[in-house]
């Protein structure tokens, strides 16, 4: 596909500098950008590949503007005008309605015409595929599990029974969706397993990445809202509820009946105890473990950055010791200058 | 299904208090209770809502009886009561023996009539699938792995060469049992893969979660005994051992050659270095990496509370000097107070 | 299969002591050979077995020579020897050509006649697979991905559009190469997803354990050099480069765009930040955050480690002012010696 850079700037809504009849084709990198090819800058840290650039057009700002030496579209959010320009480059191939011989589909399932169920797939009884979904090889469609319209799943997706996901949700391969939630009551001869009797309702818009799994309610439901974005092996526990348009990076893992608000984003291996409750627009540093509830919209850490092993060995060992060495700076601080009646610790 | 509040007495051993001839039909929160709905209280946190409960009955301890505004069911363990009524009322389907036509299934293969296994299924030569087993879609039983009776695969489970499995286990999607450990020995132009020759085994009534992976062993085997309950997301390195009734989190990870006791808990993101040995019942909270082996009960920690990251980055950066601070604080006692001779920190 | 050692000594290089003629025909560790075992001493933890060994012989260094009461085979590195030694008594059984009638081929796939393709797989158009690679049973390979010869995807693997890997890799069950990578550009109304349209590149002699994920990259490559081993669960983002003979144990993930040396090691549960540059021959300890990038080769950690949680939860209720327990240190010093004008802290 060739688009004329004109035809692009009115599309998306940017200012045009440079020959509109200019031919894009595809999107490359500052660097590596040739003839046809549209890059953008949106990060400050790759300015200095600007003035050599070979690119057909530039996406940018227009603080930028002044500095690009090929034509350029100057955009308000360079970064999501780069993204829809490339969504209309790169389409996702239509959606060929049908299905393989070799899928296995109950009688009692509903599936729009317009929707694709591939090789190898199973879908269960009531289960119901909306119009233009497809559903990539090996998957599979426990029963009354219901998919909205244009979703994309796009091999080896299993959601299991009664689930309910909304529309153009895309799930990536080894994704699980409703498997049992992990409830096991205790009693003095071991774990007497809770059924998991609740589903998982995921909303409009939601891209879930691979072998991530979210599990199912155990009496209500797991819910995820509108535009939640999840990146690969991510863990989501029964009965969470995800606020629209939060981000989890990948590894992040939510102990059940946690409720995350809106707007959030949580780095990699950031870890969240069960019960809590997060408010809108926080934001998780790699790693932290979250063990209360946060009510206060801002930036959390608690991974400690790294240093050589023999540094970090004896600074660890210093931690063991610490609550030890306040007491001494206490007692210090009383001895020698006894200025004080007040415990700066209590 | 619809039971008598008097049968669950019975049955379940609970002291009834209210009209024995309500009957049950499903399970819900206290708060979102109705008609024929049982609730439970096992958390103080939700006692709150137990005074304006529109349950049918509530499974509730002694202590908590006099509070309930509705009939009641009196047991010692009110969190396991519960669990075994839902188990009742929402039963597994039954299990229909069989196969589906798609399913492949090796000659040399043994399969109980009771045993079901489902669509696009592949089981190897010498594989045993024991009574009553729902093998569901898309799983793959590679050659002679052997599952006993009254198992559930839900669904895209793999259980590679070789593993044996007990009676009563559930395996959630994407479950891989018995890959090859991760030995590969250094040499000078690189590793050389170590062959994993010892398999799996795992007891009965063991849980496994979604996309969890139990790696084969080495030359010996991989052992989980019985009553195990693993979520989701969690990773159990060769040769490991895991005791009865042990309860790991999600995305816990066990390297290779540990020993678990009986009866400990793995919060989530909890990791295990390898070669160590664990008592029996040791708790390990959130994201803690045990490092080395514990040979008494009790709990164990290491995930730092989370900060808002300006305040978490300036005590790290101290972090990173605190053994500096330590030995300043020594010299300051030294020359302060000299009331010592030894150093408290040696 | 039976080797008589004279044969394993003269193949593998190795002094032999003893009787020439024994028959080699499995492996066991040192405490649990009998006759016909060879086992090996790596680890000096293990040296105290030796004397007590029932094995017909055993792989060792010349250090540990003279304290075998059996025959033995002296290695310059025992580990190695044992491994390749063990590789000829335990091979993979060898791939017999063809496809099961199951199985689901695009007409425009290339497949060699030595190649499986087991139950239940799907090959998309374009993809080629290599002479005696062994497809497992449930595996999905799409479109115009390519798999060198000699590799062996054991079930259920997933190789998206486009991938290409190398020669002699091994794909456990559950991998998923060259899903999305995780780009979303921020917008006024929630995310805009960034197509993703480069692909994964993976090298000679690499293995790729269970359930783990290497996403595609965003317009370039993510690329895996030759002899790289990855353990369970690793998660390796878009646009990563990883490099030859690195090791990644489980759990380990790498936000996109890193770039990661030769011969590193990172154990389990290891994270690394995004647009990092770690240089070659870094190792790693279990659960660090990798932050910024890493330009000398050696040990780096941030583990804590962990303690009873009483002892732990007083030190990281002091972590949490450790800030001021620091200045309140420095304000100590300028009292109570007074012998410096400058901060020790800046």
């Amino acid at each position: 596909m060739a688009v004329r850079l004109a035809e692009l700037a009115a599309r998306f809504g940017c200012e045009l500098r440079g020959d509109p009849e200019i031919l894009i084709e595809r999107v490359a990198t500052l660097e590596d950008a040739g003839p046809g090819c549209l890059s953008f800058l949106a990060n400050p840290r790759y300015l200095k590949h600007l003035a050599a650039t070979r690119a057909a057009a530039v996406v940018l700002d227009a603080g930028s503007a002044a500095a690009c030496p090929v034509p350029s579209l100057i955009a308000r959010n360079p970064y999501a005008t780069y993204a829809r320009i490339a969504q209309l480059l790169y389409p996702e191939p239509p959606v060929a309605g049908g299905r393989h011989a070799s899928a296995v589909i109950a009688a009692q399932a509903s599936i729009e015409a317009s929707a694709w169920i591939g090789a190898g797939c199973y879908v269960g009884p009531g289960a119901r595929i909306g119009a233009r979904t497809f559903v990539g090889p090996g998957s599979v469609i426990l029963e009354e599990a219901t998919v909205g319209p244009d979703c994309r799943l796009v091999a080896r997706v299993t959601l299991c029974k009664g689930v309910r996901i909304g529309e153009r949700c895309m799930f990536a391969p080894g994704v699980v969706i409703g498997a049992d939630g992990f409830g096991h009551a205790p009693d003095v001869d071991g774990y007497v397993k809770i059924p998991q009797i609740g589903t998982v309702v995921i909303g409009n818009d939601v891209d879930v990445g691979a072998n991530t799994t979210i599990d199912r309610g155990t009496i209500g439901d797991t819910v995820i809202e509108d535009g939640v974005r999840i990146d690969n092996l991510v863990m989501v526990g029964h009965n969470v509820r995800i606020g629209a348009h939060t981000v989890l990076a990948a590894m992040v893992g939510i102990s059940g009946s946690t409720t995350i608000g809106r707007r959030c984003m949580f780095a990699g291996q950031v870890g969240l105890a069960g019960h809590l409750s997060i408010c809108d627009e926080v934001v998780v540093t790699g790693k932290t473990m979250v063990s209360r509830s946060i009510n206060k919209p801002g930036v959390y850490s608690a991974g400690l950055p790294f240093d050589e092993a023999r540094n970090f060995r004896r600074n660890s060992a210093r931690f063991q010791k610490l609550d030890e060495l306040a007491r001494r700076v206490r007692r210090l601080e009383g001895r020698a200058v006894n200025d004080s009646k007040e415990d700066p610790d209590e």
